[in-house]
């Protein structure tokens, strides 16, 4: 098992995109939620994952398979209906950290949020100037959430 | 994507025991499940499957894919709890087709369930004596209920 450690933050404005090192589109959808457990689909560049999530928020186990591209495409298209989520991800580096940005698309256009993983749950990350309010332990803003909610607040 | 096509029925005593051809102990627990699609970890035999299935009852989407036996374990124990069943089950042949007799156990003892699967939905299979109620469409026998609610009628 892993155990992934990540806050997470609104962002405000555009100052992120002079420093952007890697940038790449997203298609996740949800096969199922029950109990803080999430198992998601993840179609990028080619690859596909499927990652099963448990309950928690600054830090969940979880663990990570890869899957048949054809077949996540299929079960996205199939068994994620009204449980999808597509964005732009972009690693922005600041503080010795790898900040992710994503841009999301749809009916969240105009949402974007950045992600920063932690190796201890301890560490203080440096904050960038366009970090925003911490969504962290906010349930509205897990991408879980995100994909078959209505729009959350933005700022 | 394959497609599982399935029926099944309560069995009535013990005659289908003379004709057993091959018996495992089944480990499975449900690490979500919402909106009629469900993700199972089974193990069995020193192996471990992940298995997806998509809504239906006599024909459902099914895509299955094998995880490491220790994770798997890690994951029954920690993210499927309440949501898992223990049984054995016993292949028998009746008709030129493998039946499989699940013998359920704890919460669900007394329980005895006969699947099986056919390659065409038309198929009509031939009943052994000891099939006794179809319960193919009916919920509250699906084991991704079975393995949290409590014990439904066995006659």
């Amino acid at each position: 098992m892993g155990i992934e450690i990540e806050r997470r933050f609104l962002v405000l404005g555009d100052g992120w995109r002079a420093a952007v090192t890697r940038s790449r589109r997203l298609h996740q959808g949800y096969l199922a939620r029950e109990e803080g457990v999430a198992v998601r689909l993840r179609v990028t560049d080619g690859g596909a994952v499927l990652t099963i999530k448990g309950p928690g928020h600054l830090a969940r186990p979880e663990y990570e398979y890869a899957v048949p591209l054809a077949e996540a495409e299929e079960m996205l298209g199939t068994l994620c209906t009204g449980r999808r989520i597509f964005k732009t991800r972009h690693d922005v580096l600041h503080g010795g950290l790898v900040w992710e940005v994503d841009v999301f698309e749809g009916p969240l256009a105009g949402l974007v949020i950045a992600e920063v993983e932690l190796d201890d749950v301890a560490r203080v990350p440096d904050l960038p100037p366009w970090a925003g309010r911490e969504v962290t332990a906010d349930p509205r803003y897990s991408n879980a959430a995100l994909a078959s909610a209505a729009a959350p607040p933005r700022g």
